[in-house]
Formats: structure tokens, sequence, C-alpha cells
């Protein structure tokens, strides 16, 4: 049975989805590594060390790419995230804490929740800007011995705020607890080096920011952390616990791979995207459609409020679902049903020229309903 | 970048990827919904509720299909063991015990082992069947209180061998200790019947035996187990802790549903293709080619054992590599590289036109050497 995807022809302004548009090249290795575990052809036991398809040589690229010491595929970041809790709460059975920023994704919640951790938040400045305070992390580090992991959202999918990592990593070296950054939204957008932020871990997303299908991901560790993280099994040798011996067993590792050159490439062009968000930011503003979060913001994940559009959603028939209607009419995608006083879009490698179209739908669709 | 699959066209008795060959339509799909995150294009919060694409509807057919009360989508079967255990033993922490065969995967192994929990095993009957003694499993169960769960292999991955698991089923279902079958190599290719066998939770592998691209696979699990397997998460609304809020958040999944409608028709087939694996058996033997496990055998994983094999690769330059290059020679992969005295393979879908070309191929190879 076939299904179509009705939108794929759209001007895609999803958060979810603009770091992930596949590459021609991650295209044909899904055709040509498809069937089910293809990729493991000529594997000897562990998924980073296959030479054909060149997922070690990969494997190794990532650990310039990144910055970092060691990489492990995963099959995304929230199961980076367990995978690093997990094991650090079986390490340090006494450390029952996990410090996680106000703006962290909901996984990063139930990562901690599923390995049987207590939560301690660092609250945001709230409306309109929703920063993290980061200096509030030195404030709990220091009064109190029994945290195990730091997490920060780098930067987090609502807002796209980007913290200051480095001064995080800073309260952590000197507390001496690790710190996990959640790069969903950046490792394969922008650049991110794990040395000079002093991150112990970072998880990232091949099918949010990575040009690959999904499900795929990468967790990125010191060499202090790697017995934990890669703690062998005491059974079935060469496997590795927390990965259950393989974990993205799949052709989505090779779209991430086929597009991995591309993906090398865009991170150097992150200050022109940054440059066009704020451009689109403005524009919107314009039209009263106000964006929250950071200003001037520095990342391409925006979240907007509009009591215009809220107003209009309360006096129309289609209810809160004419802006979807409007913008679907107009072939745009990527603002949730339903929303229309808050939402989130992203401007992520989308033409200018299309960006332009999406804002004057905006402007259409409020004068067309004033 | 593009990798090129070489064994691509060659003939694929390799048992990881006979019965995971994409359908045309599955390969339709991995073209539409390649992109990362575009199955979640009308997502209201849960991966099994999406009703476009249809995964909903999917989900439900999959009950009727499995005749089981509930099923989750994973990244595949060890995955999905790992859920099992680690949720039962939060809920029941004086538990520690998993029953587990001895010819189990060795990542269930590694699910126990990162779940924290100890291993009961049992043993098989040794050289040449290695059958598993389900009458064991009652014994282990009257004589300990502190057992969490059995798991059976439900054809094992090395001999291809099936236990009776409606026995096992009794056994457990008097001690009231839980079952899970690992059916990574029977759902997909032979029909299973969750309530006929009277277990409580079955995992599936798509990636290995239902047609699909991984890495995919399913949980089923009884109602009297939702509570634990789908214990929803005290923070975040909707979200099943287990799965982290959601599993298998791609195209893989696709290709899974792409497949069903051939999935199903070929399951009805099952009778002729066991039928096919006992002719390749006694085929095989004529060259005093041993096929171990059970016999008659029931399915068309089948390990060898072959001393004529072994004693050409201790006297040929290529030493035991050479059985290797010899099939590569003609085309045919899926017999590890350095195997000679043992190897595995499996007949599943594999045209008799083909195994017989494999069957001459050993032939030749024997009177070349010999």
């Amino acid at each position: 049975m076939f299904f179509e995807r009705s939108v794929k022809d759209y001007i895609n302004i999803d958060p979810l989805q603009t770091g992930s548009k596949l590459t021609d090249d991650a295209k044909k290795v899904l055709l040509e590594w498809g069937d089910g575990y293809s990729i493991c052809d000529y594997c000897t036991g562990k998924l980073e060390e296959i030479s054909k398809p060149p997922i070690k040589r990969f494997a190794e690229e990532l650990l310039e790419f990144l910055d970092c010491d060691c990489v492990r595929f995963t099959t995304g970041a929230r199961e980076g995230k367990f995978v690093v809790m997990h094991s650090l709460s079986r390490e340090y059975p006494d450390k029952k804490y996990v410090v996680v920023d106000a703006n962290a994704h909901y996984s990063t919640i139930l990562s901690a929740e599923r390995a049987g951790l207590k939560i301690l938040k660092v609250e945001n400045s709230g409306y309109p800007e929703y920063k993290v305070n980061v200096e509030k992390y030195k404030e709990i580090l220091e009064s109190r011995s029994d945290i195990l992991l730091v997490v920060l959202t780098y930067p987090d999918g609502n807002y796209g705020n980007l913290p200051d990592a480095k001064r995080v990593s800073e309260f952590c070296k000197r507390e001496e607890v690790p710190l996990l950054l959640n790069c969903a939204y950046s490792i394969g957008r922008m650049p991110v080096s794990l040395r000079d932020i002093g991150a112990d871990f970072a998880v990232a997303s091949g099918h949010k920011s990575m040009a690959s299908s999904g499900p795929v991901g990468l967790l990125c560790f010191s060499d202090e952390y790697k017995k934990v993280i890669a703690k062998q099994s005491k059974y079935k040798k060469g496997k590795e616990v927390e990965f259950l011996g393989c974990s993205a067993r799949g052709v989505p590792l090779l779209t991430l791979m086929a597009s991995f050159d591309h993906v090398k490439e865009r991170v150097k062009k992150w200050e022109k995207e940054v440059e066009k968000a704020r451009w689109f930011s403005e524009e919107m503003e314009k039209m009263e459609i106000r964006q929250l979060g950071e200003k001037p913001h520095n990342h391409d994940l925006m979240f907007f409020e509009s009591e215009v559009l809220y107003d209009i959603s309360t006096r129309v028939k289609k209810g809160r679902y004419f802006l979807y209607k409007e913008l679907k009419k107009r072939r745009i995608h990527g603002i949730k049903p339903g929303l229309t006083k808050n939402f989130k879009l992203s401007t992520y490698l989308v033409p200018k020229e299309d960006l332009k179209i999406v804002l004057e739908a905006f402007e259409e669709i409020i004068s067309t309903y004033s």
C-alpha cells in the first residue's frame, strides 16, 4: 500500500522539518540501502566499526566535526539523553537529581523520569524573552551534593533561545558535575565544539537538524565518561550494554552519512541563517506579530505571539483553525492546526523568496479578516 | 556522498536479510516520506494515533493480525525487550530474575543486563539439535518466587528452532509469571497469535521479518500489563515514559505499513517455506553438510556443519575465507566471511531456482577443492 505525503511541495516552515530535508545523495542511499539490515552486510560485531559502507570513517569524521572524544549512533536525541541518565544513575546511585532548564524538551523530562531520577528546574525569565538564567545553575550546584547531571537545552525547541553554555559548563566543572547539552536544534545547523564549550555529553538529532531520515541521532561524550557510557557487557564480548549491542541499525544512518558533506558546508553559513531569521522577525513585527524569546534572535526557530490573529479566530466560522486553513490554501506548511495566538516556525534553509510569500500570506490573511 | 551496496543483486541467504527485502510500495514510501519527521506532519501528540499517514488504522490492524490487546512501535525487537524488562523491574523491584532460554539472542541478555536483572538460563539439549527443554521452565518457575519474567526465543536466530511456546505459557500462567516471546524471526514470516499461545508480551522486528527498512519493530502486550508498559508521564500529559514520548518516528515505520498487505499474504504461505527449507536441508546433507537444530526443521533459518569445508579451509591459500570468496564469485551473499565449519543461512522467500544455484555452488566448491 502507498501513502501520499500531501505537503511535500509546500513551503515548509515546520521547526521539526526545515533542518531535515534530505539531500539528493541521501535520497539515493535510501533506495540503495533501504532493505532491512543491509547496512550490516559486512558487520563484524559493532556498528561504529563497519567499514563497508564507510560508517567507521564517518564516525571518525564526526569526532573532528564536533570536536569531541567519542561518538555513538542512537535513534535520536532523546534516546541519547536516556543513555546518559540511565548509565550515570547506575554508576552513581546516590545522586538522584538532574538539573534541567525550564525550556527543556519534554523528552528530557521523560528520560529522567524513565531513569528514576528527580528533576530540579532552572527557571527562565518568563514573558517575553523566556531566557534561562544561567547564573542559577551556580546557585543550585553549590547548594547540594546529590546532583547527577546538568542538562542544558541548546537551543530550546520552543523559543529558539541559545543560552550561554560555556558559562554553565564552568559552574559544572567547578562542582564536578557533568554537563549534557541537548543539541537537537544546533548540531547540523550551526558550528558546535564540545571541547570549546566544555560539555561532557551532547546529543544530536539526524532527523531534526542533519538532513536525515528518522530515527537517527548522535551521542557524543568525553573520554572521561567512556567507561560509563560505553560499558561492555559482562556476558557478550564487545557489546555495549546501554546500546543493547547495536542502536541505529538501518538506512537513516546512511542518509546521515550521505548528507554529511552538505551539513559540514551549511554550518559554515550559519550567520546568514541568523541574519535571515532576524529579518523575518522584523517583518512579522511590522504586522504586530510579536516575536518572543531572545531579541535580537540567534536562531532560525522562532516563537510568535499575535493578538490580531487570535481576535480573528474568536469571530470567524472556522474558529481557531482559520490560520492553518488559510496557510494550507497557500501551500505553506508548518504552523500547527488550531494555533493563532502563539505559534512557532523556522526559517532554516527556506529561501528568502519563499519567506516573502509567507509574509505576504500573513499580511493578506490579516487584511482579509480585519 | 553516495555509497553503493555491492551485494544488492546477489542471491541473498543472509538470515538477517531474507525477511526484510522491501516491497515496491515500501520503496516508494521511502522517497515520499524520507525527510526527517515527515511522518509527524499531522501528529497531535502520539505516534500510534496519527491518522495521516494512517498509522492509527495500521496499529488497529496489527492487533487483529497478531491477535493481541495492545501494540506499540519500537525501533526493534531488542528495544521492546528492554521496555518490558525495565518497566517490570520498576514495578516489581523485589523480583530480580529473568528466565532465558539458552538459544536467546545476545540482545535479550543485554536487555536484562541493562535493566539490572539477573539471568537464569534454561539449557538446550546440546549437539546436534540444541532444542530448548521447555519442561525445565516448569522446574525453575516452581522452585523460586523472585522471577520477574520468562523470555522464550521463538524461534532462535542460530538454529531456527521453534520451541513449544504454548507449553511454556501454561507453566507461566500457573506460577503467575509473565511470558515474553521474542518473535523477531517469526512475526511477519509465519502466523503468530498471542492469545492462542497465551503470551503476555511479544516483540517483532520490522527489519528482520516484516519487509521493512530498519530500525523499526513492534511490542505487543496484553491489557493486563498496559498500566506498566504504557505508563503515562507524571509530568507530560499523554506521553508514555518507556517510549520517551515517541519511538519509531521515521520512514522505517512507513515501509512497515506499506509492506503490510504483502506480509499478511506471505504468512499464509508459511508451510510452503518450511517445505522448501526441508528440501534444501536434505540436499545439503547429500553433500555431507549436516543441518543441526530441529529435524525435520520447522523454519527457514538453518544452521549447518561441514567437516568437508573445514578440511578444505585448513589447506587452501585463502584459508577460512575461501568459502566466502567462492560464494561471492558466484554472487551469493549471506554466509559470514571466515566461516566454513559452522554457518547459518535462510531460504526464506528465496526462489527454488536460486536455491538450486546455491546448492550447485556448494557442490562445485567441494569438488573443485577435494
